[in-house]
């Protein structure tokens, strides 16, 4: 089901049960796999590749438990060119992929989070709102990354590592807000990010660490609660 | 494809490839989108929204090397009023969502679960069977909350948290039991909680905390093991 | 949408907007359920069962960032007798599910992995490439298994797992080695294993331990990082 105000450039390959919706614009040489579900507004570049059951521009929705309502106005969902999406992955209206971002499978990205070029999201990561990625960093497979975080270009963050934002934990007394990640850092794999912490620039977190404050630059640190070892 | 048998109220909303299968019940002011499936016998309340591509109302299946085998009688899955439900998810049979609840995308829910009122399954949250949820809890994105579980009302779970209900892990000499977290206590982000420990109303687990055993009321735990420091 | 090319046995049972790509073959007793789709020339045995909107037969894909290019010759997937596999996974070519394999809700497969008969691969449990998973292992919800990991016959992994397989995340400068799990072992939920680390037969992880080194057969260890207790 193709809206008819959809539009689509040439040599666009279209697979089977697609859904686009009205006033989605798509380049050329796209490729959009079977049972894809395009909404409303969605800008979709050149040599684009969405995988099978994947859903494009979601809006956002709450319920009366929730601090942060869906805002009025979110601008559409856009995806610069030489992107690759995964399959059956939800990626929220008001979303950047700048050019070469690969977004893995059963990945979900919320409203406001730009992804920086080339950058790669893995499998299965899940990506909260208000949050901003650099460029040519690594996210890997199964990373939790909060709400209204820092990730500078060229940080690498291991598999299933987890991030927060909420100090009091619910209690609303806390302004948000998320780690900041300087460049060139890298995370090992499970580490566990406490709110508002800094990881200075090219600093290394062991595998397992709980990060509970800010670490300078050059550091690395290990352990629960995480300590400088050099 | 809607069934004959299906009964749909007034002013309901089904997007494109949708199935309905026999014996499903849909009130009124309901919303389905696209490609969503909802299996037989399954009973949705008014004003209930459905995200793309996600189930309702799963059978359970096994292998023979599951200890665990699908019972003979679920009931239906029941959707109460005012449920949010995201996309990409899979929610079994004789799950029960209470009034208000949202469920995330990509989270997946086990038969013989309740979900108290306008409670918050996040995305990419995984509940199994036989546990109990209470009133206006969170369970952040990506916790996996264990079978055989208690979690009381207004408990705040942060996101990446961990439980296990085997103490003996798979050797089959120990009655399973998940741990219990009583009212109003606070977990947070990558916490690990043992089989069949209690956590005491409004006590604090530290983010990456690996709790061993009970923690009495309004404590703190932190560290691995953890300890409690107030 | 089936391909005039798939060759379907007795039995087999199709849901609605089921897309079946040119030469695949389905044995007997099949059941198939709706929305999935099986990409070309995947090969399935009798009494599989496939749950709603699966991708089967996914080929490999990336951006210029990645150190791992797709081949250019990958096997197909290849699913053997009463495999059961559930709802939103996405499994990729070349690789084989032997007979009695149990894969969840929500997983995903990589290219060039082996699953041993009966073995269940848990709900949202994430296994990368190049990755050998005895006979009768368990991988329970959750668990993120690396590349080049190999686990031996009847091991337990518990939920939320993570391990790694590159010890200077991202640098280039490291073959890249996952851990190795001998036969029989059990690991606690939420450990995180090391690259290259190897767990030897029947030890012991426990849950929330940071594996940094070699764990020898029949010990158990605990902690951050991991320690031998017995």
């Amino acid at each position: 089901m193709i809206h008819a105000s959809a539009q689509i450039g040439e040599n666009v390959t279209i697979g089977e049960y697609v859904v686009i919706e009205e006033n989605v614009t798509i380049g050329n040489n796209v490729s959009i796999r079977h049972h894809v579900v395009i909404k409303k507004d969605t800008i979709i570049g050149d040599f684009v590749q969405i995988g099978e059951l994947t859903v494009l521009g979601k809006p956002t929705s709450s319920n009366k438990k929730m601090a942060r309502k869906p805002g009025k106005t979110l601008d559409p969902l856009m995806i610069e060119a030489h992107v690759t999406i995964g399959c059956n992955s939800v990626i929220y209206r008001d979303v950047k992929l700048e050019t070469g971002v690969f977004v893995g499978d059963l990945t979900s990205i919320r409203e406001k989070v730009t992804v920086g070029e080339d950058s790669i999201i893995g499998r299965n990561a899940i990506v909260e709102t208000n949050t901003k990625i650099g460029k040519r960093v690594t996210i890997q497979t199964g990373c939790y990354i909060t709400a209204d975080m820092v990730i500078e270009d060229e940080v690498f963050i291991g598999p299933c590592c987890s991030s927060s934002n909420d100090k009091y934990m619910g209690m609303g007394n806390f302004k948000h807000q998320g780690p900041v990640i300087k460049s060139g850092a890298k995370i090992g794999n499970n580490a566990t990010l406490l709110p508002a912490i800094t990881i200075g620039e090219k600093s290394i977190v062991g595998a397992g660490c709980v990060v509970t404050k800010d670490v300078p630059a050059n550091k690395t640190v290990v352990g629960n609660p995480g300590r400088i070892i050099r």
